[in-house]
């Protein structure tokens, strides 16, 4: 379950691989009928799009249900974790991002790591995403948009944006927190294009937590609703005393080597 | 410069169809230097995004440009809009949506011959548009979604947009007048898919007045300029006592029959 040599280099050097339908249409199916049931059990980790009574985020559903704790815990999205990030891995925040028909609003140009630097304290870059589309996606229903090779920049200073929500809300909204400006984005597009993470539901796409991407509203009647999984190097998890900045649905406390589920096991 | 019979049969059945580099890329590159012109001199078809000093639109360029005066005039545009209405022509109407990088705002799901029959009486939807894409367009810098064979659910009723300006500036505003609704959209869409209008600079891109369609906003570093000209059957003007109901930039005061170009003649 490992990646090859070609898709490693490959990641290496784009900041991302694509793995068209890593999950079964039914396992993924598992994960999209949970999504009913968060949607009727508010938690302090949901958040909703701006002026409205939509949702746009579940935060920390591995925290709550046993499908998405047994998710974290899949061989084949451990296995290339630990091979990218040359150590034992543990979850460090986990979020489905709904983008909805017709209403999800937009995520401005960032990086993630620059996140999970300053609020979370994570000393390093030695941790990735994994996103699982959980609706076909298409250049219809907002696809993120990738700068293949801007991970290369490293983690780009940003002020604070003078709009964003105060406290972590502002990390998780439609004005965010951190952003890459237009002109860093016309410089690292004319390097290395631009890339839309499109494909079926069930496909996988790992991604570098300093790969700059952002993603388009969803004006389509078609949900566009992503699961993304953020490992991190046991070795590059916070100093204790940073373990309590953040909420835990965005800033996990079980730092402990993830265990891989039994192979007779699938998602519940 | 007349359409094929089979390219016609695709118009009717789809309510569209598209003329990749219909003009060179030197007439292309007249049409975009222009705009310079126009951001430097403000007139009162000029319209800004909300709460923004960024350009949107500049409408009825042909009033107050020759080089606009001249395309308004092209045997390629002027013949197959003859064509297809089966009668001598007028410009109802022309503008510029400039939708620019990182900025330009999204454009919500309508049909344009309810404004022209609402605002203008114009009888009939024997009207059409063709616009002019004055950048390569593609997936990532605002596209045109059309759902084909929208056209042929003839005009959508709408009520007034709650929180559309007032007066004319809503029927050109990211809160569009009169919209389609998210239910009407979904059946649609259910009977005729989407279809993105992408394409290089030059390409032409008729489509029929009540063809149902939207784009998203802008995020990209690139600009996503088209030119959007209306012709309308002479016979279908309207009548003489309704001439001045909007300024003369969104619903021309001319409705004699255009002539053609002379062949000598190119975009001035």
């Amino acid at each position: 379950m490992k990646f090859s040599k070609a898709d490693l280099d490959s990641y290496v050097t784009n900041g991302f691989l694509v793995q068209p339908e890593l999950f079964s249409a039914e396992e993924t199916q598992k994960l999209v009928d949970c999504l009913n049931e968060f949607e009727k059990n508010p938690q302090p980790g949901h958040v909703l799009e701006k002026n409205s009574t939509i949702y746009r985020a579940y935060h920390g559903c591995h925290l709550y249900d046993e499908t998405y704790d047994a998710l974290i815990r899949k061989p084949e999205l451990l296995q290339p974790a630990r091979q990218i990030l040359k150590d034992e891995v543990y979850l460090h925040q986990l979020k489905v991002n709904l983008k909805q028909a017709f209403s999800g609003e937009h995520w401005p140009w960032h990086q993630d790591y620059i996140y999970w630097r300053n609020e979370d304290k994570v000393p390093t870059s030695a941790i990735l995403s994994v996103m699982i589309f959980l609706d076909d996606i298409t250049e219809f229903n907002g696809p993120l948009y990738f700068i293949p090779g801007s991970q290369r920049a490293g983690c780009i200073d940003s002020d604070k944006a003078s709009d964003s929500p105060e406290g972590w809300e502002g990390n998780v909204s439609a004005s965010l927190t951190y952003q890459v400006t237009n002109q860093q984005i016309s410089s690292l597009v004319q390097q290395g294009g631009l890339f839309s993470a499109k494909g079926k539901k069930g496909t996988a796409v790992w991604f570098d937590g300093n790969l700059v991407h952002a993603s388009p509203q969803n004006i389509s009647p078609f949900q566009r609703r992503i699961a993304i999984l953020t490992y991190n190097a046991v070795s590059n998890a916070p100093q204790d005393e940073h373990i309590a900045r953040r909420p835990a649905f965005l800033n996990s406390r079980d730092r402990q080597p993830l265990r891989e589920l039994e192979t007779s096991d699938s998602l519940a």
